[in-house]
């Protein structure tokens, strides 16, 4: 197994979609990409969570990574009292800015229980080094994020041989982390950094794409050879024995080894089932929610035009009513297995997520 | 069960997208639509071909009348030898179009078996005998095609009940098939022009979004509830149970029971499986290939621009690798019934298509 010195000595990433510059965030804007290169500068929380919404910035980790700096950028006012009611308002409007990814909360909690702590405990003396605490905080964050992928990306890498080719959905890679390496694509990429002949099936993944856009955009720039399908190409490259295994991340995944992810990412996992194709979904254990189940959680829908048009121009009749959901649900039957930064965890999920999660 | 008598007075089709106007032949431009309304006036075989090569004809029966007018004007020459020496070439440039849609060389054999026997056993005794006689061979291949997916309906209605949502792939409606009716859109109009209640999930279908375009703009017009979803919904669309069947067309059926169909079909057919979701395929009998097996059959691969590109504009990087097959295939084991004019075949299909189709 190759050890983390040797995986960060190998993968240098080409993207950094997320930069820190103290008194501003710099985020490279996802939904312009790969036609146009734009950095939008955010100083303040609200313009953070717009950008969240707006899915510039997109990809759980990142959108964790981001949400952290936009409590960072919340601590503002003439004392401490004021900058912690500051900091709860931003919580709760980032939050709200995609209700389905877990790892926004889980950044904007961690946050903030920080920064009570740190007030109530005195180890901060003003709203300044209130600041400077949350800045390092969100700093970890972001390097914690980048150790976990790293780390999923040893475990993954021993699923994959030389000569593979991995199908993989949406873009679950370093655009997607914020960290320019990724959950799903961290394996296949660390495979290439270390000599390995390996390869990727990117389907398009409608109605945003992210998957012609981002995923074949990033994977090129690391060098790494890629394939674009569309979505419905997914059954026969899994039928013609194109690909060996199926990578995916994770918006949120339950205890009992269901996965939300990127609509579509169902059909894959039932159809590499069929074929007997492993199927993994790639997450750091910040992505499992240990308290709902599956009949709690609500499937985000879209606007309808992102069905109705694409870039702008019309695909349909405008009048045509349409579902647009963002998410599906993977029901662990036809999940091989999770690779989070603590391992691979396989089934029985019920018995063994907790296991590795709560490590 | 609904008698033909009763399915003719119920359905009356409001688009007719093949005219043929004796000297000419008019076609909708699939191509164009829902957003221009453009009929093409074509006059020779060759132009029929390109017709059919640029999908501003598709649908395997559509293609089967179109080519069989395209047989019409091919009958020119001097004398019956040369017509006949001019419809063969027509044939091969025809059959040339489309190499994966049976229905063409189908077609165009009947057609030019028709002039032969004719004209060995002296049934017409000049050019202009051949081409009145090939132009009502023309018409009957258009009627029978018609009254074949009356049938068709009507065994599909068996299938559906009031309430029922029918998920379908691409657009196997009255513009595939050239008649206003269609075969997978059979039963579903027929059951709404009974007055049953009854809606339709088009998924988009890319590359050529032929359910955005066509199957959106068909059954709208025929007044019949529709849902546009994105490719990748499809899983979801049958995990949450909002469908009741899937009811697909097809290209080729093997004597096997082997499904090729419009490219995505083959995961709805998986997931339909897993979910125990009824999944059914409607074709004529002229779709039946049987001498080939699964082996035998090559897909079809077209341009990656098509992938690229949608509607002329870039989404995804220009230099991108793409893989951008056309068809799938479905093995037998995930296909409930294949409903024809003549029945609905059930497993074990290497058995029972025999049956029907050589009846």
């Amino acid at each position: 197994m190759v050890t983390l010195e040797e995986a960060k000595n190998a993968f240098k990433p080409k993207l950094k979609p997320i930069e820190w510059k103290k008194d501003s965030l710099l985020l490279l804007d996802q939904s312009l990409l790969p036609f146009q290169t734009v950095w939008v500068k955010l100083t303040d929380p609200e313009g953070v969570a717009s950008s969240i919404k707006n899915m510039q910035v997109r990809g759980a980790p990142a959108i964790g990574i981001t949400a952290s700096y936009g409590m960072v950028l919340s601590v503002r006012g003439d004392n401490l009292d004021e900058a912690i009611s500051s900091m709860r308002k931003a919580k709760a409007v980032l939050d709200s800015a995609r209700p389905t990814a877990v790892n926004l909360s889980w950044a904007t909690s961690r946050m903030l229980e920080k920064a009570n702590l740190a007030v109530e405990q005195g180890e901060v003396k003003d709203v300044n080094e209130l600041r400077e605490l949350m800045e390092r905080e969100a700093n970890s964050v972001f390097e914690e994020e980048l150790e976990a992928e790293l780390k999923m990306g040893i475990y993954g890498l021993e699923k994959i041989n030389s000569g593979d080719a991995v199908l993989t959905q949406c873009n679950a890679g370093g655009l997607a982390t914020g960290t320019g390496l990724g959950t799903a694509l961290a394996p296949v990429k660390l495979a290439h950094a270390l000599g390995m002949d390996v390869s990727v099936f990117a389907p398009e993944t409608r109605p945003w794409l992210q998957g012609s856009r981002l995923t074949v955009y990033e994977l090129m720039t690391d060098g790494v050879k890629t394939t674009l399908i569309t979505d419905t190409a997914v059954g026969l490259v899994m039928y013609k024995g194109m690909v060996q295994s199926v990578m995916v991340g994770a918006d949120r995944i339950l205890s009992d080894g269901h996965v939300y992810n990127k609509i579509g990412t169902f059909k894959e996992a039932v159809i590499a089932h069929e074929m007997g194709i492993p199927f993994f979904a790639l997450a750091p254990t910040s992505t499992f929610d240990m308290k709902n189940r599956v009949e709690d959680v609500k499937i985000e829908e879209r606007d309808p035009n992102e069905v109705r048009y694409i870039r702008g121009v019309p695909v349909a009749p405008a009048e045509v009513e349409v579902y647009n959901p963002v998410f599906d649900v993977t029901p662990p039957k036809y999940v091989t297995g999770i690779i989070t930064e603590n391992g691979i965890i396989y089934p029985p999920f019920e018995k063994n997520v907790r296991k590795i999660v709560e490590r």
